[in-house]
C-alpha cells in the first residue's frame, strides 16, 4: 500500500504503538452518540498522544498536510462533535488520563483532558471535596469532552455547569503555539476571560491539553426524593412551588411515563410505570438539615397531588435512583435499532408547554419521546429510538426534531442547554443567534483557526 | 466659544439636557476612585444616555468623529478603568437604571446597566430571591461596572463572581451594532461563550446596555462569626482549618490590626483595635442548620488559639458588621490626603506568606498599609493611605506596588482578582499573562474595536 504524505509524516514522529492506520481501526474512532444517516468520512489517522509534545505534534503535522483533527475523550457526544466528517485526524486522549494533582488546601485538581469525570469525582471526594458537573454518562464521559461541550447535569441546577469550574487551561493552538488561558487563583481578572471562550467551543478554537477546576467541600449527606404524578402539569406544578418556596436542591430532574416504563423494563428497580411522571429531586448539604428540608420538599409535592412519594434512606438507595434515571438512553437504545437525544431548554415557566409540545409532535409523527431532563433548569431530553433504515421514520424525526426546536425557540428558550452544536444543530444555530453575534463567532474562528483544520465543518 | 465637530454632532443629536460640555462638568467626570500622579485629559464630553438607542447614536459620533468612548457607573472604579485618559465621551449610565424585570419563576433579573448592585439585591429579596456578588461599595457601584470589572465580594467564597450570574447581554458594538450574546434560559450550548469574553473586559469591546442575570434562592438566614487573633498565623491556619473540615461559609473575610484601629477611629462600633487581625465568617442557609455550623466554626476557631470571638445575634448586627469592614477604605481616606486600594490573589496556601509580605514591603518604604481581603479565596486588598503630593512618599508607594505584585506572582498569584487592570496595571500585565496569550487578547481588541475608540489605552 501507498503511504500518504499524512502516513509518513506521523510515521516519522509516534510510534507505531500511538497510531491506528488500518481502515477497520480508522472506522472505530469515525462515530460519536450521535446518529446521522448523512455519508461522512473515516479518520485517516487515529493517534493516542501521550503527553502535550505529542498533540503539538500532531497539530504541526495538520497544518503542514492540511489535515482536519478532531479531539476524542470518550466518544459520548451526542450532537456529532466527534465526527471526522470530512477524514482527519482523531486525536484519541485515552491516554492522557492522569490527575495530576490534588490540592485540599486550595480547593483545586489539575487533570490531563482523559481524565473520566467520574473518576475524578471519585478521587476528590476521598478527600472530602466536590467537583459537581455530572452529565449522565459521567461513568465513561471525559473532562476534556466536557470542557469542549460545557455539560453540565442534574446538579448544573445548585451548582452550575463545567464553565463554571475550570480556572486554568494549557491550549495547544491551532499553529502547535501552547497557550495558558487562566491562573492557579480562584477568581482572575488579569486581563480578557480567553479561556472562557474556549469552554463549550467544541475543539474548534484550540485544544485543551490540562485543565486545572475549582474544587468545593463536598455535601455531608445527600438524600434523594422520587415523586411519582398523575398529570404532568402536578409535577411542572411542584417545581414552580419548590422555587417559589425557595428550596433549593442540588437537582430536580424528570422522567415521563415513557422513560420509566422503557427502564424499568430492561433495568428493573421498581419504577411505577403506571405514573404519567417522575420528579427526582435531590437535596444535600448537613445531615441535621436534610431531614426538614426533605419533609418541606414532601409537602409541597403533596400539596400538587403527587400519587407517590419515595425517599432514599441510604447512599446506596440514592445511587440507584440515579443509575435507573442515568440509563434512560441505554434503555431507549433497547427497543429500536437506533436512539437519538437531544437538548432543549426554555426559560422555567414554560416548562409544562414544552413537555406538552414535545409529547404532541412526536406522536404526530409517529414517534415514542422518552422525556427525561434537568427540569430545574427548564431543560428536557427527547431520547427518540427509531430505525434509521427506515426511511419514512427517519423523514419523521427529522421533521420532529426540526419542529421541537421551533417549539423551544417559540418559547424564549435555546436548541441547546449542554450538548452542544456540533454537526446535528448548526443548521439550526442561526434560528437562536442573530446574524452579528454569530458573525463575531465566525471571525474568531477565523483568527484562532485560520486554516480551518481544528474540528472543521461543526458549529457554523 | 468655538464649537468642535464633535460638540456639533452631539449638539444634533442629543438634547441639552443630555450633555455637559463645560470644562468644570466634563472635569468632575474625569475621575475615578483609582489614584495616580500621572497627568491625562479630561473628557472632551459627558453624555447620558436615556436609552439603547442614546448609546447606539453616541458610538456612531464617536466613530464619526475617531473620539474615544468612555463608560461610567459609579465610577467606584480602583484601576483607572473609567478615566478618560486621552480625552473622549463619557457615557454616564446613571439615567438607564431600571431594573426592568424580576422573574421569579425563571429566577432570573433584566436589568439596565446603570443600576445600584445593592438595589437589585434589595428589590430580588423582597420576592425571596438572591443576586450574590458583593463588591464592598455595593451601595453605589453598579451592574454595568461590575460587568466591566468581573467584579466579586466576600460571598464570591461561596457564590462565585459576576460572570457566574450573567447569563445574557444586549450590548453595543465599536461600530453602533446591536448585539446579544445570550440566551433568556439557566445554560446555553448553542455557539461560543461570547457574552463571557465582554465580562471583565472593562468596556473596550463593547457597550453592556442590558443584561440578564440568574439569581437563587435567598439563603433563609445569615449569622456573622467575628474572630480575633494575636498572630496573623492563627487567623490563617483557622482559614485553612475550616476549609479542611470541609465547611461551607458564605464569605471568610480578613481584617489586620492596621484595618481595625483605622475603622474604629473613624467609624466606631467597638472593633478590639488590640488584635492582630480579624476574621469575618458568614454562615447562611437554614435556621436549624445555622447553629450547628456556627458551633463547628467556632471550636476550629478556639483549636487555633482565638483571642475573642463574638457573633450578630440579629441582621442588624451582622449588617454592622459588615458595614465596619466595608467603610475599611472610607477610614483609610481620612488618614492621609490619599487612599489606594489594591488587589492581589495568590492560592490560599500560600496566603500567611502574602499577608505577611505586604506587610513587610509597606514597612520597608514606610507606608501604613491597612490589609482586608476576602482570604477564603486567597484575596488580599492592600489599602494604602499616602500623601500624593509628597514625591518621595509617591515614590515609595509605586515601588512597593510594584513588589507587591511580584510578590503575589513568585507565591503563584495574579496581580488582579477582581478589580481589574485598567490603567493602574497594565504595565504589569504581561509579568502574569504570557506573550502569546496576550497576543490572542490584543487581536480580539483589534476586531470587536478595529477604530481603538472604546475606553482606548486600557488593559495593554
Amino acid at each position: 500500500m501507498l503511504m500518504t504524505s499524512l502516513e509518513k509524516e506521523l510515521n516519522k514522529t509516534f510510534s507505531k504503538e500511538s497510531i491506528l492506520l488500518t481502515p477497520e481501526e480508522r472506522y472505530v474512532y469515525s462515530f460519536d452518540a450521535s446518529e446521522t444517516k448523512e455519508p461522512h468520512k473515516i479518520a485517516d489517522a487515529v493517534i493516542f498522544p501521550k503527553n502535550i509534545e505529542d498533540v503539538v505534534n500532531a497539530v504541526k503535522i495538520a497544518n503542514k498536510t492540511n489535515t482536519p483533527i478532531i479531539c476524542r475523550g470518550a466518544g459520548t457526544n451526542t450532537v456529532g462533535a466527534c465526527v471526522p466528517v470530512n477524514g482527519g485526524i482523531v486525536l484519541n486522549f485515552s491516554l492522557m488520563n492522569k490527575i495530576l494533582e490534588i490540592n485540599p488546601q486550595n480547593m483545586t485538581a489539575r487533570v490531563q483532558p482523559g481524565v473520566v469525570i467520574g473518576d475524578l469525582q471519585k478521587e476528590v471526594e476521598k478527600v472530602g471535596l466536590f467537583y459537581p458537573p455530572d452529565p449522565s454518562n459521567l461513568k465513561v464521559s471525559t473532562i476534556g469532552g466536557s470542557i469542549a461541550q460545557n455539560s453540565a447535569g442534574a446538579r448544573c441546577f445548585k451548582y452550575g455547569a463545567t464553565k463554571d469550574y475550570v480556572i486554568d487551561m494549557l491550549i495547544v493552538m491551532s499553529d502547535g503555539e501552547l497557550i495558558r488561558t487562566g491562573s492557579n487563583t480562584i477568581k482572575n481578572a488579569a486581563g480578557y476571560n480567553l479561556g472562557s471562550l474556549f469552554i463549550g467551543s467544541e475543539g474548534t478554537l484550540g485544544i485543551v491539553v490540562e485543565a486545572t477546576v475549582k474544587l468545593i467541600p463536598r455535601p455531608q449527606a445527600r438524600q434523594v426524593v422520587m415523586a411519582y404524578f398523575d398529570e404532568i402539569e402536578q409535577a411542572v406544578a411542584s417545581v414552580n412551588d419548590i422555587i417559589a418556596q425557595k428550596l433549593y436542591p442540588s437537582t430536580i430532574d424528570f422522567m415521563d411515563k415513557n422513560s420509566l416504563t422503557t427502564v424499568e423494563k430492561f433495568y428493573p428497580t421498581g419504577l411505577l410505570c403506571d405514573k404519567s411522571s417522575a420528579l427526582i429531586i435531590e437535596i444535600d448539604g448537613d445531615k441535621s438539615y436534610l431531614e426538614a428540608q426533605r419533609q418541606l420538599i414532601c409537602d409541597i409535592l403533596k400539596s400538587n397531588n403527587c400519587a407517590q412519594l419515595q425517599y432514599s434512606s441510604s447512599e446506596k438507595e440514592t445511587e440507584n435512583i440515579w443509575a435507573a434515571r442515568r440509563s434512560s438512553m441505554a434503555a431507549c437504545a433497547k427497543l429500536k435499532p437506533n436512539v437519538t437525544t437531544d437538548d432543549i431548554i426554555v426559560p422555567r415557566n414554560n416548562l409544562a408547554k414544552l413537555v406538552r409540545g414535545v409529547q404532541s409532535i412526536c406522536s404526530r409523527h409517529n414517534l415514542t419521546a422518552c422525556l427525561v431532563g434537568h427540569v430545574g433548569d427548564g431543560s428536557i431530553h427527547p431520547q427518540i429510538p427509531i430505525d434509521m433504515n427506515d426511511d419514512n421514520e427517519y423523514r419523521q424525526y427529522k421533521l420532529a426534531k426540526s419542529e421541537i426546536y421551533q417549539l423551544a425557540i417559540d418559547l424564549g428558550g435555546t436548541i441547546s442547554g449542554e450538548h452542544g452544536v456540533g454537526l446535528e444543530k448548526k443548521d439550526y444555530l442561526p434560528r437562536v443567534v442573530e446574524k452579528g453575534t454569530l458573525d463575531y463567532m465566525r471571525i474568531i474562528k477565523k483568527i484562532f483557526d485560520p486554516k480551518n483544520i481544528l474540528n472543521p465543518y461543526k458549529i457554523f
